[in-house]
């Protein structure tokens, strides 16, 4: 029987947006996280986003107030010496831009560095395991482990190896994946978009291209979906959530022409006016105070 | 200034799941209504779907015990002779199968049986108004009106005309809507779906397909979905709710080969097991108690 890896020291490579959440919600679990990126600057940036998660935690995390999300603020450390970041990790999660060969530089250099018991996970929404496992030079220790944007209410982590990956170190990050607060989606099979974006956009281009082709306004949109199926938020509420920055960047990159044509759509009549979504104050629609967490 | 046409009298032809809830809504809402269907037979059990409606509203419904929900029974005569069933129609819901031929031959029929003042709407889910317009010998007197299954819950009427309706009918028809309890969707332009459908199919697409492909079974999919959305409900829940019978007749008629072959395996691993959903207790998850209304 193979011996599950223990995993105790855990590294999280890139501070933005998921990647500050990760090592803040892991450090809440009581892990010591390094928290690596490129620059003291961007560390500088991190540190103010932890400091902004622990006082989020306090208001909206049961049992997060009178000393434990601060107390998370101390398990982590910051570095922008790779070497010295992974140096005794047993985890290294990896949240940096969606960019193929910025990925693979940044395992090649990490494969030779990390200590050789380091599983490598990659929190990639675009990309799938198996399109970087080679350059880890330890595909059978890689995988995929994918969070959500505000990890401490949406708490899932999609764990997807690829064909190579030891089953293993699959069982062990899914036990970390518990450890730090996360409900695991055991993904069977590599499937581009994971579970839940598989679902979510092509669900939310739909909507687009009804705002799009003039057929209907996000009021009536969101109505229809509310009522017709008994839910809370409509897809425009729900792009408003993402943010619509990240929507229009996801169109962008997409094969489908009309999906591209959505974007442009977004851009012009949102993006450009300075409507964002909630997080700005104003999407499809306004909202009373601007939201409290940036878009990713 | 166009006058808009006033609706009294109310004709639904077609007495199927969709049909006796429409006539029954409307006639809980004080309005006279005919039910008409082909035979005896099936205005018997009309007659039965009545019944267990009021019986459910008296349930659900609020203020419809002690009364309401009963008194709306008188107000619903059921005839199998169309042109008696018509005769006075200001409004004429047509809720017959989902058959191009047949909906063209009964509004051929009752182009020439209805008075001249008679508004026809069809509550087709998945032609076009501008499909069967012509059929009706007044095309700018018809329109869509679209409703869903569980009407006194999800009171949607989507209102769809094509391009020759008179705009003064739509506005009444809108406003017919509001009387008998709807909330009108105004759809701007004719779309194959309308608004609902056009959403949701696709949602529901790509959840099947992750089963199909074995990514993910029900219970992660439905626990993805919530878990990162916030909504209530997955869609195998969603399916379970509609019916696992009609999502697979709308899969059969689909022209995508994968769609097909998601409705094959729905058949071969649910609806051939005697899982159709909630109503039958089971279906992608199990029920308590079988649900109280019948599948579309």
């Amino acid at each position: 029987m193979a011996i599950k890896p223990q995993i105790e020291n855990i590294t999280v490579l890139g501070t933005g947006v998921l990647g500050s959440q990760i090592a803040y919600q892991t450090a809440y679990c009581d892990f010591p996280v390094a928290a690596y990126d490129i620059s003291d600057e961007r560390l500088d940036s991190a540190r103010h986003s932890f400091e902004r998660l622990a006082a989020l935690y306090e208001e909206e995390v049961d049992g997060a107030a009178g000393g434990p999300a601060r107390d998370a603020l101390a398990r982590i450390r910051c570095s922008a010496d790779l070497a010295e970041a992974v140096r005794e990790a047993d985890l290294v999660i990896e949240s940096i831009p969606e960019k193929l060969d910025l990925k693979r530089d940044v395992y090649a250099r990490l494969g030779r560095l990390a200590p050789e018991k380091a599983i490598f996970a990659t929190n990639t929404s675009m990309l799938l395991p198996s399109e970087l496992a080679a350059s880890t030079g330890r595909p059978e220790r890689f995988l995929a482990m994918h969070f959500a944007n505000e990890i401490w209410k949406r708490n899932t982590a999609e764990v997807m190896g690829h064909a190579g990956t030891d089953p293993a170190v699959y069982e062990a990050v899914v036990d970390l994946a518990r450890q730090i607060g996360m409900e695991p989606i055991e993904i069977q099979k590599e499937q581009r978009g994971y579970i839940l974006n598989s679902m979510l956009t092509p669900w939310l281009d739909a909507a687009e291209y009804l705002l799009l082709d003039g057929v209907a306004d996000a009021e009536m949109i969101d109505k229809t979906w509310r009522i017709g199926t008994g839910m809370q938020l409509g897809p425009c509420e729900v792009m408003d959530m993402i943010g619509l920055t990240t929507i229009y960047e996801v169109n962008a990159a997409s094969d489908n022409e009309k999906t591209r044509a959505a974007g442009a759509y977004l851009k012009e009549h949102y993006i450009d006016k300075g409507k964002l979504g909630r997080a700005s104050g104003e999407g499809f629609h306004k909202y009373a105070a601007a939201g409290s967490t940036a878009n990713p």
